[in-house]
């Protein structure tokens, strides 16, 4: 198929969340042994999960932290406090199991997949699944990331990858991002789709110092002035702004949308790329979890315009998937509970004073 | 021993963390495959965990949840929306493996022990531990919850159980509670020892309505016109003001402490025992993590005046221990990426730009 043909595939393919079976969750939760509302979040996310998998009692038994790595132009700038090669680096970390992410997607017992989405070195290794079409991308302070057809292609690769998943039982999605600069993307993107300055959008990734900072804000006020893609055009977002593992991570979150899986949001560039997502089928918004915000201050204004409220506020600053699989535990936590608790019948015991014997 | 005895010896024990264990905590997180700092509180975590358990790199393999059940004299008063006949209901469920606490401790890989310690209902059943001294407490409107004596006992049973727990090798204790009316008692506790009014300390439980919720603010008031603890008499503190779970939880707090072992809050009550044993032995805040805040206003304000931040802020109001059970599932992720990741050293990846070829 054609990649175009296969995102507005995707996109026809997105429906809305089931309302029946939300309901029906939300009735068995007024049931189970707790006041109704005690567990918070954990019962929101429990019959939001009902509404997205189209069944009100959803088992988690498989959920995929999928870690898409890309090289950015922009970061031969200066704006990370990191060189580019780290990217490739992380990359062999991953594979080897060394990361943050690799030891926390295996608590939440999610199974890690690492693409290679750009990187500019070519990494051969049969656990690699290679979604590149070039190279890292163009320097965004300059000219547009990458085409049009390029953005096309890895956000269907991203579409293509995630279905093969889905089909294979996947029934939650994770994302995860690696790549040197893709902060300096993500506020880009983020300013574009929201109309805010750089001042507020971009922050201090990794940890960069005050030089590096005036660099990137300035890289990405150079990228908002040449960018003119409309911001409800996805696919001119993202090869405008960049980030080829933003492309395809827009196109995972959308893939899984269409598969009626929720997915699960990491940091300001996975963050970005449901930007894009949304751009592409503002419906793909209702599969989506904010896990948590992280210490960049412009990923809680992404989440803002998606109209997402993370579940965790640890001040994470590392990307690679690491809140995404926290919030995993959680949801793990929040379905058990709605699978596994007594209702009140089941454990005789007392719905409220109002319909038990007066004793007070 | 006499129980004034065993509590005076558990403060005795008490000693400060080792910063020798901390520092070389804080050292391995440098060098672990990511940005310093950038997994925010799981670092901050993982290094606490080092100091108070006296070990660089602790494991987490046996995290023990102690579930501590009583009955409120003020439950009578009409403060709660359920009858005081769910506190024993709620003891059953807990046996049976039907509450959220079983669901969510298990999930957390933590073995749960229910304890009475002070339920108005007998009951009898093996997997129960009773610690109780009397059946309910006093109304702490009207009267003091219970003697000294009592008090003390309660305080001394908890500390004698924690230690057997940690005898056996527990090496992290989650606290629970239930008890209809005990969000009233950790109000009134909250109160005595902060100094702060009834209006901003109670709240509205697992869900009370206008006219309950008058009736709570009304008891709190009269509990503290009525006592004459001094705010550093821990003991003193929970006979006036109560909850007999609250007193075993506050030993419990206090025997984990003296035996170096991490104590993880839950919700408002376990937090008022907190305060009471801080009351008794100030070093053993050092010890404590605070789980989470809950959507009791009050909660807050009690984890300020101990100096704690809560991990996550979900708007839970359940108790039992649920929120506790999310954070020892954090705390282990925070340990084990602490003891698995690679550091740059071994993942050939590069620490900064600043120690590397020059690529920018």
């Amino acid at each position: 198929m054609h990649p175009q043909d296969e995102i507005a595939a995707a996109i026809e393919a997105v429906r809305a969340p089931d309302e029946d079976a939300r309901d029906a969750a939300r009735q068995r939760q007024v049931h189970l042994t707790k006041p109704a509302g005690s567990l918070g979040r954990l019962e929101e996310i429990a019959v939001w999960c009902a509404g997205v998998r189209r069944d009100p009692v959803p088992n988690l038994l498989r959920p995929i932290m999928i870690v898409a790595a890309g090289d950015h132009g922009v970061a031969l700038a200066g704006v990370s406090a990191y060189p580019r090669a780290v990217t490739a680096q992380m990359v062999h970390n991953f594979l080897n199991g060394g990361a943050a992410i690799n030891v926390l997607a295996a608590q939440a017992g999610a199974d890690v997949r690492v693409v290679d989405a750009g990187v500019c070195v070519d990494i051969s290794d049969p656990r690699l699944h290679i979604a590149k079409v070039r190279a890292g991308t163009d320097d965004i302070s300059e000219a547009p990331a990458m085409s049009r057809e390029d953005a096309e292609t890895l956000i269907a690769r991203g579409v293509a990858f995630v279905h093969g998943e889905c089909a294979e039982g996947a029934d939650a999605i994770a994302l995860g991002d690696m790549g040197i600069g893709n902060t300096t993307a993500a506020a880009a993107i983020t300013s574009a789709c929201t109309g805010l300055r750089p001042e507020v959008t971009v922050g201090r990734g990794t940890g960069v110092d005050d030089e590096r900072f005036a660099l990137k804000l300035d890289a990405v006020g150079h990228a908002l002035a040449r960018n003119d893609a409309d911001p409800t055009d996805g696919v001119g977002l993202v090869a405008s702004l960049g980030g080829s593992e933003i492309a395809f991570l827009a196109g995972v979150a959308l893939g899984a949308a269409s598969s009626g899986v929720p997915v699960v949001l990491d940091g300001y560039p996975t963050t970005a790329a449901a930007l894009v997502a949304a751009a592409l089928c503002p419906q793909s918004v209702e599969y989506m979890l904010a896990a948590h915000v992280s210490a960049e201050p412009g990923h809680r204004l992404a989440l803002d315009h998606l109209g997402l409220s993370p579940l965790l506020d640890l001040g994470l600053r590392l990307g690679e998937g690491t809140g995404a699989a926290l919030a995993l535990m959680l949801l793990a936590a929040a379905l058990r509970s709605h699978r596994e608790m007594a209702t009140f019948e089941q454990a005789g015991v007392s719905t409220s004073a109002i319909e038990t014997a007066p004793e007070a």
